[in-house]
Parts: structure tokens; sequence; C-alpha cells
């Protein structure tokens, strides 16, 4: 039984390699959970604007965070607009991507990557019920260390004040995925070149305590890179 | 003595943060040279669209490759253009990512993570010269792995001509940098939350040769991950 899906549109049916585009919902959250750095893209003046920023996922909505002086969260708006204030949002494309090999073929023409990713297209909004906008914090710290937000000092009113959460919606979705071998020409096989696959990995190093730790702070068991 | 720089202009000034921002062109290139994947983004009917990509850097030019059916590498039209063919090229935002620690602080609002990145703005346009294009795919070829484009079947006619390559100059191009440990407020210091940063470590995984490979092909010696 397939889980849910989102509904393809024009802009997220690739015009190539079709058959790599999922519209998953599992897929898409699993892609969404593994990471926490996303690559944002909005226009400014005309010109696109590409940035690396940190996300988080509850259920259907991703957030981004940052200070309310950014000029792209300044732009956002609002996600509740009164009456006076229409919020008209901001135009994004939130992009995650997690490369899982290298791809050596004989021809240079077939070298790749495996990989996945996820593309969101949609209008990002300010959250302003408070309530949410904890949550969203707290999945966004989260993200980066599973189980942390409970052990941290949460943020205070001034805190909380100086940053600005915004909410993109999971609607308009799209997962990607290479994954397998190599793909080269038969009339290549016979090549005296080396062709495969290279894995790559991703792991933590030890953790550094700050200097100024508290005596007698131990270690959290949810820390990665314990085990070295 | 300071190497060379790129001139800041307003869009690769930050509006925050602007001491972690440099334009150090050594800083830059060994950003750029650490990586193989961008993320390249563009505007298309007025949105903003973010997609991962490969990408080569010779000198100051950052060559991305794709098929000559794509979308923004239609529009980027040819860098040498014609009087009959004005080739406007592509405005696009090229940006890489390393990603080298997560920074868990006392406070919630104070975590962060280490990492260097470099923000590329300009006009991409098609690369038309045949002897800058085979360079161009070499370089794509060799920012994955060092020294493999020498040991590949090079492209033929037919999957030069399906290969359309967008050159984007490095003019204007800003690195930011976060290093180091965790800025908690002094009177969180003797909170009881464990604090400190948590190295990210990248790797290899041991090669796995496809299983056609021409008997008697032996690893070669520029292949990461051979040593475990």
């Amino acid at each position: 039984m397939p889980s849910a899906a989102y509904t393809p549109t024009d802009r997220t049916v690739p015009t190539r390699a079709a058959h790599k585009a999922s519209y998953d919902k599992e897929l898409v959250h699993a892609i969404l959970d593994e990471g926490y750095v996303c690559h944002l893209g909005f226009v400014r003046d005309g010109a696109p604007v590409v940035l690396p920023t940190l996300y988080g996922r509850v259920g259907e909505r991703l957030y981004v965070h940052g200070s309310t002086g950014s000029r792209p969260l300044r732009t956002a708006g609002k996600a509740d607009p009164g009456p006076g204030d229409p919020g008209p949002g901001l135009a994004v494309c939130l992009t995650v991507t997690h490369v899982d090999g290298l791809v050596l073929a004989r021809s240079a023409f077939h070298h790749s990557v495996n990989y996945r990713s996820v593309v969101v297209h949609g209008t990002a909004r300010q959250v302003t019920d408070p309530e949410e906008k904890r949550l969203a914090l707290d999945a966004l710290v989260d993200h980066v260390v599973p189980g942390r937000s409970r052990d941290t000092r949460p943020a205070n009113a001034k805190e909380s004040a100086a940053t600005a959460v915004i909410r993109l919606d999971l609607e308009e979705v799209s997962a990607k995925v290479r994954t397998g071998g190599v793909n080269d020409e038969p009339e290549d096989l016979a090549l005296p070149h080396w062709a495969g696959v290279v894995p790559l990995r991703k792991g933590y190093g030890t953790p550094v305590p700050d200097p100024a730790l508290a005596p007698g702070t131990e270690a959290p068991g949810y820390l990665p890179g314990l085990s070295g």
C-alpha cells in the first residue's frame, strides 16, 4: 500500500530524469529528518539568493529561524496577518541534499553521485503565535541533536523577540533520489578504467566540552560522538 | 601580507554577523576546492529555484554542467555571443557549504553550527569554446575525485553535444565562516547543561567495484576510501 503523497505540480515535475522524482511523504520526511542544514533560496531585487541555514520539521511544516533584522525574514511578513497587515510572505525554495556516494564510470560522461534531495517550493510566512514559535525553536534544536531541546535553557522573552521564525508548509514538494551503481555504455565495459561506487560516510568526532563547564557536568547520553 | 581579495558589493556584505564574512581569495578557493556539490539558485517565472548540482573550479571560473535540455542551462545562453545571439545569460547564486561541527550551548538561543560557506552571485553563460568545455568537464570530474579525469574515456562528440556547461566568473563572492566554541551568556555558565562542540567527520567507505569490471582491473591509487 503506497503511503500518502504530495500532488505533483508544474514546478515539482523535473524536465529530465523524471524517474528519479518521488512525491512520497514518508520518503520526503525521512530525507528532511536526516538533515538540519538546508539551502534557502529567495529573490532579492530580481536576483536569486541562496543561503545555508538550519531548519526543523514539525509534521507538514518546516521552520527556519534567524535574526528579526535579517532581510529575508523581515520580508516574510507574518503568518496570521490581521486586517491591517496583508503579510504577503516570501516566495522561497528550500532544498535539502544528502550525498551518499561517488559514482565513477569508465566514461567521464557517466560520472555521477548517489544522492537524496528534497525541494520545497512555497511561500514562507513569519510565525507570530508564541506556542508555535516555541515548538518551532525546539524542533530546530532537536533536528541538530535529537533530545537536546529538553536539556537547555529555553529562550527568554528578549531572545524570543530577537528571533524571527518563518514557516513553510509542505505542499509543493518533491524528492529526487539516485542510487545504485555505474551506468556505462555496453561498448565501454571492456575499458581498463576502474569503475564503481565510493560510499560516503558521515560521522562525529569526540565532543569537546566547553572549558567553563559547571563542575560535575557529565556528557549526556543523547550526545553524538560519545563512542569515538 | 594579505592575499588578494574580492571587492565587496551590496549583496556580498551581510546585514548581520558581518565579522564572519571574508573576501579573501585563498579562503574562497579553499572552501570551493574542498567540495563538489553546490546549490544553484535561479529565478523561474518570478520564483526562486534551488537545485543541488556538481561544480568545478578553474582559476577564477566556476563550471556547472547539465543536459542541454534542462531549463536553466537553456536559459543561460552562450558565453561568447555572436552578433545574432545576445546571450543574456542567467542570473544565478551558487552556494557551497561545509558543516564542521555542532555548537551546543547551555541556552537554546546560542545553539549554532560551525561552518564554512561561499556564496557567488553573477550571470552564468553557456560555454561554447570546445577547449574550454573540455577543461571544464575535466574539472568537474576531478573535483569529485582528484586525478580521475585522466583515467576515463573522455566525452565523445555525441556526449559533448548533449552536455551543456555554464560558466560563472568569481567576481561577486563572499565566504562566511563560523569557528570556535560556545558563546553562552555569562549568567548561564553555571547551568547544569552540557555545552561544547561536536566535530563532524566526513569520510569514505570501501569502494564497491562494478561487477562487470574488466578482469585484472586494479583499484587505482587515487581512489578515496582504499584504506577503509
